[in-house]
């Protein structure tokens, strides 16, 4: 019997990838994507491409509104910042924080599996590329799980909830190969903190320079289009 | 000095004490409620009325909308059971329960406490009363607070989330007997989960029945008007 589970899909590299990974060890994937006042909302179209080509059971995307309390790059008019080199790449935590971002995104996820009668949720979260972000580290996601197997009825009647962290331990390099390994078509993802009007990202911000780093790192070349190319 | 602190306040009778009892003891309160797609909307303007009664720094109702997973009766069209006495308010998870609400209300919170610079977070969750909701349980407030710490940068630099549950192990009848020591204007508050369309409770629905029994408890009466009296 195939298990439901919920897949957190940005349209981004990572998410992507965990998508395809939920669906080749034998899952029937819930995609879950967000509209939360980001400015790269060109993410959602690639959601949704991303859910039609790979093939979901539903795809929600739920409105929450992050901006109302201020405090990040990618949700207000704070300037992404751009570098020339992957090297210089922030190590602390990034002004593109979005607060207690993945904890939301996790709380919407269990709601979702509370609903469609999921245990199992998976999210893109990675711990090596992405060091400064507190909610992307193990230790994070083993306190979520055994918080959330005592919020639900699924913890308080036995079942188990359990959070896939797939891609926690690996390089974007490996990321990519496992995608491709996959067959996933990258063409439809996009990373960007800051595309243009038509969608091209900028091939600048740290999210463009770890995707471009992965797909050198694992001997390939990225099929999307970037400004000035 | 004053510290802030994050308090969530649906305008019903335990958030409006919760909230007195925060000012009480020196914390200066940023009130946080939701428009989550709730058939009690009644409860926003009440959480405004309360909000300006008793003073706070900044009240912001956040839009979310957990309709788009469907599975209760308090945001979906399932009919809200009412019963002639408290004696038969279910003792098992109700079918009021909205999945994963309180996991979904606090992470909210911390994204709000992260942004403000507070670290204490108060929720009027009660065990005694609603024991049928797993998310009102003290061990699920452990996990949370413990999965906050590792979430934010607060935990990361050293602060530490408080998640503070004053009404916790408090029969309703306390609950009311410490709110009018506060000098809490019970009137302004509405508990109802189906509310006429000028506001007034049905008097019968679980949450208007503890309401009723807590004033009871407490030699009280209650201010608001109820259907039909």
């Amino acid at each position: 019997m195939t298990r439901k589970a919920i897949v957190l899909l940005s349209g981004g590299l990572d998410s992507t990838t965990v998508l395809a990974h939920a669906k080749s060890i034998g899952f029937d994937p819930y995609a879950l994507s967000f509209r939360y006042g980001q400015r790269h909302a060109v993410e959602l179209a690639a959601a949704k491409r991303v859910a039609e080509a790979q093939g979901v059971a539903d795809h929600v995307v739920c409105d929450i509104d992050l901006r109302v309390f201020g405090g990040s790059a990618l949700t207000s008019d704070v300037e992404v910042p751009k570098h020339s080199s992957v090297d210089q790449v922030e190590e602390n935590i990034p002004i593109t924080y979005v607060p207690a971002r993945n904890t939301v995104f996790l709380s919407f996820a269990l709601a979702y599996a509370e609903v469609v009668g999921a245990t199992d949720i998976f999210i893109g979260v990675n711990a090596l590329d992405y060091s400064g972000y507190p909610d992307c580290r193990p230790e994070f996601i083993k306190a979520f799980e055994s918080m959330a197997n005592l919020a639900t009825r699924a913890g308080v009647e036995g079942g188990a909830i359990t959070i896939h962290t797939p891609l926690m331990d690996k390089t974007k390099g490996e990321i990519v190969q496992m995608g491709l390994a996959l067959g996933v078509d990258y063409s439809l993802t996009s990373s960007c903190y800051d595309p243009d009007e038509s969608g091209r990202s900028c091939g600048h911000c740290d999210s463009c320079l770890l995707r471009l780093k992965g797909f050198a790192e694992a001997g390939s070349s990225d099929p999307i289009t970037y400004q000035g190319v």
